[in-house]
């Protein structure tokens, strides 16, 4: 049950603690900021009460002289800040803000502070925001809980900032004020100790004041959580997320927050599969998230793009970077060509993109054309803002834009001319962006949030699966694949040499001759494993040098045909719980850290998507004659991988190594299950995680 | 020896061609463009000449009333514009530009036009820019030769634009403008007939007015001259380029240009090589070029950048940024940070990045003591735009900043505010760019113009090298890399069976046994090569099978070590001429499209960084426990076969497939030598160049 934040971001009387009339400290600063909050506004100063010039030495007196207060926000030392928000709770205060800095972060007594605050917010239920951070905004309603000059003149809007860092929600906010995006509200989360992501997020599905969500992210402490808030939150409107912590930042990060940096690809990919559109820079972000204020398109599976331009160098860049980010731009039927042919000047292309040449006068019977081609379902335009020469969101809206398509803008010029065209797209309901990369982002978010509420639209079903009791050896985790309808080649399991001779005639050949002991995770590296042995002299040799690593059961199993190996594992991320990894096979892929993950359980449009994820998609697609992956059979292999670890709470991971395409389909060569504990030697684990995090590792 | 461009972006006299004086005709706009050159400007219209309004019948009427006129703008269609072009030299004029589309791009009649406006060109010298531009503009002349609204208040500065597209050079300019970086030069070359990209950048090699240098290209026609011009231009300004085609936009870029585009990633390859920094789409080609418009690094192999924050949040956004472009933020000395402990509150990061927490009074103090630190080259500073609380120029000149090491600045906040920063950063020769992302990019710009000039200084010195008769079988491709320097197994050419099994004994076994006929190029497809042999049965039996697919010879050789195989090549590039290629070997790799390349002749250097260029160069760096690649070796590879490629000019291409790294170092395993003419059967080529371009094909 998430917290109810109207306290907070609603409230009515709000309080300063530590608040004086002028100077430039923090408390001051932050008085002057909530000055004119409609809400009313009552300052308070322990150590320098003035009552006649209305600060009150406690909230106590405050509520008595001024009436009822919702929302604290405290500008005092973290020494201080526990017993000042004991103080106000008692008082009916129900929502703080914590600006200082000086809590867990910067270790020492900060820890101990930090516990302090938590017992308060533990025992008052408090809705604290903080420590940690500059505070929040609502520019609708004229509440600025933020230190920041300049926030106040940030214009009211639908876009909601919900950042892990007061100065990013800042930059962003501004950035988005200054690109003609207004903001619904602004937050930087700061520690986190109280308020966390997950309840702004599930504050804001409901928000009315809110149409799309930018999302920052650099730590991520509940992952469940902060999934089922995003999914709840993106199925009614759009959120695009940026993750933090490519590269290993982790002890800067530490500094900062507290906490430690997550896995970020795993990150990225959990939060794509809840629904977010995830991006992977902060200019992105607001790219995105600007798109995305405007009209929302369909669940789809692979929306048509159309771009018109009126410059075809601008356009060229738009549509190289839309098809590189994997944008669909159908060729326009014939008769919206016929059309286009009379309409524009012969020496354009017209297939789309259409280039309109420089606009003019007939642009908006062009953007009418394309956008009733029943291929398209969204519509880019780019022109220059040319004042005089052509209104593109008049134009736009001449042509039924965007009722008929959902429909981004992009321009260029200089500022003015700019904003000139962006306020009058936005009061048209165009989202409008100013460069030709800016506009390919803007769109593929729509392009992006479409497509992944499509897969959402196919949504998971587990079902318990069978298991035997552990350790399981190869075989007895073979055995357990077939009960779960995974194929693995034909075997014996052999208890002595005389087992293993009679195999050789049982089993087709050649075949493999492995080690057989559940204690032994790399067969391969310890010489466990001997392939292509088909003759009597060459399965003594392979048992020979078995018995001398000490095996005491062997494995005979046919071998496979040849094909292309893939790697799929299911295993419990410490942040999100049961996740599904899916890579190429082999050393190369490995050093390419080439892998997709999903969050568990998966729905099977979710799990074949997996496949585009890969870089190397196309090896799997019959790569120089080579086999065809039905992905029906991989979202087979991996559901029941999922279910089986969802069945399971003392496994921590079953990992298929390689799982070989074939021309007969996909087959286990090899397979390990790891109990969750004891683990007995944990850098011997097999594991795909290193294929996770190609750069230095996160923890 | 490129043209001399003064009569063109310097000129004295401006004639309009096709002008009028008033409405919205092309002659019109241009002629009021034009209409404040200190030069002087004379219009000319055939059709309704009006001498009383100074309107011109000709050009030479134009000459004999106003004077000599050095560059005439056409606005006329394309039909009428050679003959135009022909009386305009005949009355002295030396440059033009022709805006008129309905050349070669449009097909049909245009490629008449455009033969006649060529056949002009060619006979009188004629600088011509076109046709199908919108022209260009050089601010601090007030020339604007451009017809799109707005240019004239684009301010004079130090950044030259030199885009294909018109409309690209205008979009960039304007951005660069609106974020307060002015401009030297803008121009978009359309189809250029006659001025080409390198003929400006020649140009701006010597034009005091321009520091830096934004380059857009679509497509290359003469890529040894336009290396040429980079190489030149990039050794005194730093260069920046954009190239297009990531995806296969080839048929619209050919409609727009009437040339093919070329490929991707061997012109972004070649152009990093020659100076250039490249970016990956217009925004990083508008920060790169901002970053690089002040202070340029002096050259050096791995510049130590310090980042100095006022916000942890988008400091770490920039830190993240940097680490994945492969920037290095050495830890600062312990002197270093023991004077920054004195500086700033205990709660803050300070090794590198360092974190203010918000900038006070002592932010001089800080940025000078990160800037003296020894192992910092340049200094990256983020801080909000934050009026009366910091002024971070202020503070960084103060600093001694940029004259102690190049500087950029980040900033945020709205317009206005930013605008203050920039404005006064400007002045103070400190580039500043207004967001995270964009202060990363501008940074990496400095650091990979110094690494390329560094790689620079260590120049190719080709020898000739020696060469048997062709064709070359693998045995003879063999023994010219042995010649070569390049290590191969030892191996014996067997005429018939008896050598063979002859050589089965002489030969360090297990040996690869394969066919030896320099008209199959691809053994393995063809059952040509059985690996492993030991035995005279074994022998036997794969001579058997390659007598039974027409093996005529033989070839037995020792198997090397197993290790990690690479894919060398040389051959001759459509555009570029002789490249080499470096990539891993195996089905995988070559489905990642991972190869690095470089124009030949190239420096040892310059080769050993092909390395860096990999994905997966990890793998040759030891991965789980396996061989270490010796750079020096490969240098001695590439450059063999590169001097091999420049010494035979019949040779179309030379490829060791695989090259395999093991524990004693490189060994070619197979190599196939391909003359230029007759090539046997085109599609059956041994070739990486599939792995040049992962994406849809570029012809």
């Amino acid at each position: 049950m998430p917290a109810d934040l109207q306290p907070l971001f609603r409230p009515g009387r709000v309080a300063v603690i530590g608040a004086s009339r002028g100077g430039g400290k923090l408390g001051a600063v932050m008085a002057r900021s909530l000055a004119g909050y409609a809400g009313g506004v009552a300052l308070v100063n322990a150590r320098s009460a003035d009552p006649a010039a209305g600060i009150h030495p406690s909230v106590a007196a405050a509520v008595a002289a001024e009436g009822p207060i919702d929302l604290a926000v405290f500008c005092v030392p973290a020494a201080v800040t526990a017993a000042g928000l004991a103080e106000a709770a008692d008082a009916g205060v129900r929502a703080a803000v914590v600006c200082a800095g000086g809590f867990a972060e910067a270790g020492g007594p900060g820890l101990g502070h930090q516990a302090d605050v938590e017992a308060v917010v533990a025992a008052t239920g408090l809705r604290l925001l903080g420590p940690n951070t500059s505070g929040f905004f609502v520019p609708g309603r004229g509440l600025t809980a933020s230190f920041v000059p300049g926030v106040e003149r940030i214009p009211a809007g639908r876009v909601a900032v919900v950042a892990a860092s007061g100065g990013v929600n800042h930059a962003l906010s501004f950035q988005l004020a200054g690109s003609g995006v207004g903001i619904s509200l602004g937050v930087g989360l700061g520690l986190g100790v109280g308020v966390g992501t997950a309840d702004v997020l599930h504050h804001l599905a409901t928000d009315p004041e809110t149409a799309a969500v930018a999302l920052h992210l650099e730590t991520v402490v509940d992952g469940p959580g902060l999934l089922a808030a995003v999914t709840t939150l993106s199925a009614v409107k759009p959120v695009v997320a940026l993750v933090v912590g490519r590269t290993d930042v982790g002890e800067f990060a530490r500094s900062h927050t507290g906490a430690l940096a997550t896995s970020w690809k795993t990150t990225r990919a959990v939060l794509r599969q809840a629904g977010a559109v995830v991006v992977d820079d902060e200019r992105a972000l607001l790219d995105a998230v600007t798109g995305l204020s405007g009209r929302r398109l369909p669940p789809h599976p692979c929306p048509g793009l159309a771009l018109v331009t009126g410059q075809a160098g601008p356009g060229l860049l738009v549509a190289d970077a839309v098809a590189s980010a994997g944008g669909r731009l159908p060729t326009l039927t014939d008769a919206t060509q016929a059309r286009l042919r009379d309409l524009l000047p012969p020496l354009t292309y017209q297939a789309n993109p259409v280039d309109t040449g420089r606009p003019g006068p007939g642009f908006a019977d062009v953007l009418a054309t394309v956008a009733a081609d029943p291929g398209v379902d969204l519509v880019a335009v780019y022109g220059l803002a040319e004042p005089d020469v052509v209104d593109l969101p008049a134009a736009a809206a001449q042509a039924g834009l965007p009722d008929v398509a959902p429909t981004v803008l992009g321009t260029g010029g200089l500022p003015a001319d700019v904003q000139t065209v962006v306020r009058s797209a936005t009061a048209l309901d165009l989202p409008t962006v100013a460069s030709p990369s800016a506009l390919a982002t803007a769109t593929m978010a729509l392009v992006q949030d479409a497509v992944a509420r499509h897969r959402r639209q196919d949504p998971p079903t587990p079902r318990p699966r069978a298991w035997t009791r552990g350790p399981w050896d190869e075989d007895q985790a073979k055995t357990l694949l077939d009960d779960w309808g995974i194929a693995t080649p034909p075997r014996m399991r052999c208890l002595d040499r005389e087992q293993a001779e009679t195999a050789l005639d049982c089993v087709p050949g050649p075949v493999a001759v492995k080690i057989l002991d559940a204690a032994v995770l790399h067969k391969t590296e310890i010489g466990g494993v001997h392939l292509g042995v088909r003759t009597a002299e060459e399965l003594a040799a392979a048992l020979d040098r078995l018995a001398d690593i000490g095996a005491k059961q062997f494995l005979v199993e046919a071998m496979a045909p040849s094909g292309v190996d893939l790697v799929v594992g299911v295993r419990r991320d410490p942040v999100f719980g049961p996740v599904a990894l899916v890579g190429l096979g082999g050393t190369a892929a490995e050093a390419y850290g080439d892998v997709a993950i999903r969050a568990l359980p998966a729905g099977p449009a979710e799990i074949a998507a997996m496949v585009d994820d890969l870089q190397a998609a196309a090896l799997l697609d019959g790569w120089r004659g080579g086999p065809v992956l039905d992905r029906g059979d991989l979202v087979t292999v991996v559901t029941a991988l999922g279910d089986a670890l969802l069945s399971a709470p003392d496994v921590a991971e079953i990992e298929i190594n390689p799982l070989r395409l074939t021309v007969d389909g996909l087959i286990a060569l090899d397979a390990v299950i790891v109990p969750v504990s004891p683990v007995p030697d944990d850098t011997d684990s097999p594991t795909i995680e290193s294929e996770v995090d190609h750069a230095p590792a996160h923890h």
